[in-house]
């Protein structure tokens, strides 16, 4: 057998389950032909007589599978860094947002913004993220609110997979807010999702999943519905910013209809998390929205582990309340704010953020057949990448192989 | 007037005091003679035929005052990442110190590596914040816990400045905890401590202030009392950790003491921060391990202001509290959970992390006559330092001029 690329004298993590959580292997090596993994394991189980057209020796260096960051809002004009210095300040909220401020301020910035100036914009986030080892993004539109501006966004969205060796894998989040111009008629606006934007974008390809916000200040779990029912129609996967702040039965309702994921989650009950359970959908938990926002309502952590419901963590980098670029960092808050163990984290980032995604098939371990996205570590053991804080010892990143 | 280098088109924050706290300046320039400000300033105040051997044009960048850490404890063996991992998955406090955990691990580790190691496991570390636009670094022994090994640490700072560019402070901690092989005699250790440790390391110049750890689990008023006595009488300055688990007064006695700076400090009375205020002592808050550690105790920031004492921030980069390598997410920490303002978190990287280690007249500003240490920042507003979580929007850095 004659590989492309092989990686030697690694150690593994190679998040296949088993019993410590991240698939340990010593003295193990990765190959790749073709842009996919052929070989992931042990250097003994090598097949006899294999070559490879390059070898590169890691030294003892550990491999992981490429981070897979599941929930952000990347792409988005302007950033609301004035806000946050009005806010501590001692601006209240409705002094900010008369002077403009709050998700307006962003949603206006996005739709001033050209489709280059998103990208350009996003790039610099993007770039953070890479330098860390992230080989597949998702990115949520949400900041349009109209079909031409959500579209930009997604387009945007889809070019910065263009622009860097990354999977960008798209969201649609019409159901995000209602725009400015929209007053409170929210059934209307919901009414355009579905009957415009949903049919339009799926069309033409832009989006890989359908994304609302079911709270409150956003939408209720019928105008949600109704979203769902309309990405299904259109064959697109669904997934729900659920129980952020107070218990709409999000999380019940996302499993209910098949989501691939339940995000944020704080505020979900037994119910909903065994529902969550029984439908296969993940949790997506988001560290950085709880420390920013200085929330104090934990997610259920605990109901999550004894239903077996798979956990995901992600940066849902946004201006407004995660302004996080750093999946490390998201780990570290994971395992500080929500007492994840190690392995929590590291499967949260690989193998169940690509589940989140529904991509569990083709990336998130390092298995024969999979893609072969690597990040190649110089630390010595993995608990290094969730105990240090705001430290990056990524030594090289692989993406398809290259 | 001819300068070695000067800065043009920037926008300073030259964080001289005055009325929007942080000293900006549109249209500025910065200008280096001798490795020294020459002029810093708007660009229409430059001298009548000034010329410069090297002209840099920062199109609008942002310079700042080279960031200063003014307390960590960067030197040292090992990590405690196990550890963490053991914590995360259940362990105990005592089942972790049974498993050999805790200090006591880093002491040992500390103590088994040569000074060349502890050099080389301090500089990943240190490029992390020097990456940052890091230019001044203090760094504490107090892992050794004997003459030995205390001056094999303090070297090994030193050496950290002539492998990089950049002015590290050393502080003499050999009253961080007890030997592990010194029982509970506590006094006999400080006598140690006094008699031995502090005369022959200022005889060696390898310390530049003293420190002790003041709290029931460490040493008492009396004890800490008398190591200031020593250090005064060996003309060295001093520092405090102070009230970080419970009001020793600490804050109080190392105002009484004029100790440059009271460190943590969250448990600080009016009366200590009353004697903080009068005595000139620095606030040296530490989010970072007040993240790690989950505390819930804020530090009295309203009194802080109140009285008008000088508030650092800095990461306390230590293996067991706070392996933090980030001075910007220090800023956001002292934002998000302290609630400190944008213009207290940009002061508390440069003038007042300065005065905490009594080198206001030549660091921590963008004044005449000082260090040419600068930050150059790809920004829009200095705000975005402070606001961004795990993002670096460094352009250049420059130390004593270069
Ligand atoms: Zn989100
Ligand atoms: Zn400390």
């Amino acid at each position: 057998m004659r590989f492309d690329r092989i990686w030697l004298n690694a150690r593994l993590a190679t998040l296949v389950p088993g019993k410590d959580g991240i698939g340990v292997v010593t003295d193990g090596a990765v190959a790749a032909t073709g842009g996919r993994i052929a070989f992931a394991g042990p250097m003994r189980d090598l097949p006899a007589g294999w070559d490879s057209a390059e070898r590169i020796d890691c030294a003892g260096r550990w491999i992981t599978p490429g981070l897979v960051d599941c929930h952000t809002h990347i792409v988005h004009g302007g950033d609301r860094a004035r806000e946050f210095e009005q806010r501590l300040a001692g601006a209240t909220y409705a002094e900010i947002a008369q002077a403009g401020g709050g998700i307006v301020s962003t949603v206006k910035a996005t739709r001033a913004a050209s489709e280059d100036e998103l990208v350009a914009a996003a790039l610099p986030r993007l770039d953070a993220l890479i330098a860390e080892g992230v080989t597949t993004l998702e990115a949520k539109s949400g900041y349009g609110l109209s079909l031409a501006d959500e579209r930009k966004s997604l387009r945007a969205a889809r070019r910065l997979g263009e622009k860097r060796p990354i999977d960008i894998v798209t969201t649609f989040l019409g159901a995000h807010a209602m725009p400015p111009e929209a007053g409170d008629d929210k059934d209307s606006y919901i009414d355009l999702v579905c009957r415009e934007m949903i049919p339009a974008l799926a069309a033409e390809g832009l989006a890989d999943a359908v994304d609302a916000f079911c709270e409150a200040i956003a939408f209720s779990p019928e105008q949600t519905a109704r979203v769902f029912a309309a990405a299904k129609a259109h064959g697109l996967p669904v997934k729900l910013h659920a129980d952020q702040l107070s218990n709409l039965q999000g999380a019940r309702l996302a499993a209910e209809q098949g989501a691939l994921s339940a995000d944020h989650i704080e505020y979900a009950d037994a119910a909903g998390i065994a529902a969550m359970a029984k439908a296969g959908t993940v949790a997506v938990l988001l560290p950085g929205a709880f420390y920013f926002l200085r929330e104090t309502k934990l997610p259920p952590v605990d109901l999550l582990r004894k239903h077996g419901v798979a956990i995901a963590l992600a940066t849902d980098c946004n201006p407004g309340s995660s302004p996080l670029t750093s999946l490390l960092l998201t780990m570290n808050m994971g395992a500080t704010l929500f007492r994840l163990t190690v392995a929590e984290c590291l499967a949260g980032v690989t193998r169940e953020a690509a589940r989140a995604l529904g991509r569990q098939d083709s990336i998130g371990t390092l298995e024969a057949g999979k893609s072969c996205d690597l990040a190649i570590w110089d630390i010595e053991h993995p608990a290094e990448l969730v105990y240090r804080i705001g430290f990056n010892p990524l030594w090289a990143r692989i993406w398809r192989g290259q």
